[in-house]
C-alpha cells in the first residue's frame, strides 16, 4: 500500500463533498497545557464517517443493486447521506442501540433502513447476507482500505490547517479512523488510541497479540462498540512502523469530558466524541512538559435532539 | 476617536485572556451560496461579551469597591468571569428573564449576584444606584467606548484569520457588537444589522431618526432585548461613514435557523446566536450573485444545559 499517496488522492476526490472542519487551540477543560482541537463532529452527518463513505462511493464502481452497510449509527448515516448525494440506492442495517438520533438521520436521507436486535455485529451479519443475495456493494464501517483511506483525509486536512502537535489522541471503535491516522503519519507523531473500558477491542487485541472478541457496553457503545478490532487497524498498530499507545477510560470520565466541552467551549458532542479528550481530563494520559497534544472530536450525534426547547 | 488603532491596541491587551474562536466556510442550512461563520459562541462564558469585559477591566483603573454591571445575562457572565480571573470584586444585576443557564454562569464565577424583576432596563437602574452608592466601576453592556472597542477585536481577529467577505450579518441587541464592527470596518464592508421583530431598538431608531424606547419580548429577549439602542451604536450607524442596513426577523425564523445550525453542522447556539443567520435562511436578506457573506454566531448559552442526558 502507498498510504500517503492514496490519502492525498482521496482528499482531492472527496474535497467537493465533505466539510473542511474547523480547528482551534485552547487552554480549557481544567488542563494546564493548551491543546489543539479538530471539530470533526461538524462534518456532514455529524462524524468523520462521511469521509470514508464518499471515498468509497466515488472511488469504486457501484452496481445497480446499490450499496449496503452495517453500522452502529454514524457510519450508516454517512453512507446514506453520500448515497443520496451521489444518486445511489442504499440499504443500511443498524442495531437498536443506534438510538433515535442516528436512526432518524439515516431514515431522513432516504436510505432503506432495517433496525435489527443486538449490537453492531448483528447488523453486519445482515448486511453480508444482503450483499450475497443482491450483489450490492458492501461499504464496511472500518475494515476496508477505501474507508481507512477516506478517514485518513481528516489528518491530511488537519496538517494543511497548520497542526503543530507531537501527539494526537483519537477515540477507537473498529479502528477505521485511527488506522487512517497511522496510515497518514506513520511513525512521525505519537498516536494515543483511547477506548472505553467497556469497549476495548484494540486494547484487548494488543494484550492478546491479535484481534479477539470483546464484550461491548457503556455510554459510547453505539459509536465505539466494535466486538473485534479491524484487521487493517491491527496490522498497522502492530507493524512496528508507528508510534502508538493504547489506553482506556471509564464511562464516568467520558461523561465528564463531554460536560467540560460544553461548559468551557459550548461544544456539544456525543460520548464517543468526548472519549479522546477524556484521556487528558481524567489523567489517563499526562503529556510531558512541552509536549504539544491534539484531540480529534469525532462525533456529535447526541440523542435526544438538543435544539428542541433550547431557550436562551 | 481613533477606532481602528484603539481596537488594535485592545486586541493586544486582551489576547492572553480571550479565546481565539474558530472560523469555517460552509455551504449548508438550505442556502445555495457558501457562507463564512465565526464561532464566537465558543468564547469564554459563551459569548463575545468576554472581549469587552476584559478590555474594560484591563484598560481602566478599578476602585476598591470593584465593578458593577447590569446584564440580560451574557454580559454579566462575562464581567463576572473577567473579574474572577483578574481578582476584582464584582456585583451583577440581571433580570429574571436571564434564565437558569446564564444565572448559573454568573453565580459560579463568584460574583455577587442580584436577580431583579422585569427586563434589562430594570437591572441597569439597580446597577446605577449601586455605582452611585459605592463608587464601583460601572461596566456598561454596550454603550461605553471600552466595551465597543473590546467587541471590535472580534472583527480584527476574523480579518487576521483570512476573512474574505463583502457583507457581514450581525445580531443586534443594545448595539455593542455591531458598533465594534462599524468602528473596525467603517465603510469597507456592508454590515447587516439583524434584530428580532419583537426587539428592534436599532431598527426603530433608524425609522424615528434617533434612539427611541421599544417594547422587548420574544425568544431572544434576554440577549437582544435592549429597550433603547446605545448612543455609540446609533451615532456610528447614522454617521454616513458606514455601509449599514437594518432588518428584522420573526421568532419562528430564529428558531428555524437555530435548528438548521444543529442539523447541518452540530452547532448549538441560543436564539440570539442564530438571529443573524435567520436573515439568510428566512430570505429576509438575499445576497447578490457572487456576494460573499459572513455570519457571526454571537452566543451559545442555551437553557437547560444540553449536556445532561446527551446520549449517543
Amino acid at each position: 500500500m502507498h498510504w500517503t499517496q492514496d490519502i492525498g488522492a482521496a482528499e482531492t476526490r472527496i474535497r467537493g463533498y465533505v466539510q473542511r472542519t474547523p480547528v482551534l487551540d485552547t487552554t480549557a477543560f481544567g488542563l494546564e497545557h493548551p491543546i489543539a482541537l479538530k471539530l470533526e463532529h461538524m462534518q456532514h452527518t455529524g462524524s468523520f464517517k462521511a469521509r470514508g463513505a464518499f471515498n468509497t462511493l466515488l472511488g469504486g464502481s457501484v452496481p445497480d443493486a446499490g450499496i449496503v452497510a452495517a453500522s452502529g449509527g454514524n457510519h450508516g448515516a454517512a453512507v446514506a447521506f453520500a448515497a443520496q448525494k451521489l444518486g445511489f440506492r442504499a440499504r443500511v442495517y443498524v442495531p437498536e442501540m443506534a438510538g433515535p438520533s442516528k436512526i432518524a438521520l439515516i431514515r431522513d436521507s432516504g436510505a432503506d433502513l432495517e433496525v435489527v436486535p443486538g449490537a453492531y455485529a448483528n447488523a453486519l451479519e445482515k448486511a453480508k447476507a444482503y450483499e450475497a443475495e443482491t450483489g450490492a456493494m458492501q461499504v464496511h464501517a472500518y475494515d476496508a482500505p477505501a474507508t481507512v483511506i477516506g478517514q485518513g483525509t481528516c489528518f491530511a486536512e488537519w496538517d494543511a490547517q497548520g497542526l503543530e502537535a507531537d501527539t494526537i489522541l483519537i477515540a477507537v471503535g473498529g479502528g477505521g479512523l485511527i488506522a487512517g491516522a497511522m496510515a497518514w503519519y506513520g511513525g512521525s507523531k505519537k498516536i494515543i488510541a483511547v477506548e472505553p473500558q467497556t469497549s476495548r477491542a484494540l486494547n484487548a487485541a494488543i494484550d492478546a497479540g491479535g484481534p479477539v472478541d470483546v464484550d461491548v457496553s457503556g455510554v459510547a457503545a453505539n459509536a465505539l462498540g466494535a466486538r473485534r478490532i479491524g484487521s487493517i487497524c491491527y496490522d498497522l498498530a502492530s507493524s512496528g512502523a508507528v508510534n502508538l499507545s493504547s489506553l482506556t477510560v471509564s464511562d464516568a470520565a467520558i461523561v465528564e469530558a463531554q460536560r467540560r466541552l460544553w461548559q468551557d467551549r459550548r461544544i456539544l458532542v456525543e460520548p464517543a466524541g468526548a472519549t479522546a479528550l477524556a484521556a487528558l481530563t481524567s489523567g489517563a494520559y499526562v503529556p510531558e512538559p512541552g509536549e504539544h497534544v491534539a484531540v480529534l472530536l469525532c462525533g456529535g450525534n447526541v440523542a435526544p435532539n438538543p435544539v428542541d426547547g433550547a431557550d436562551g
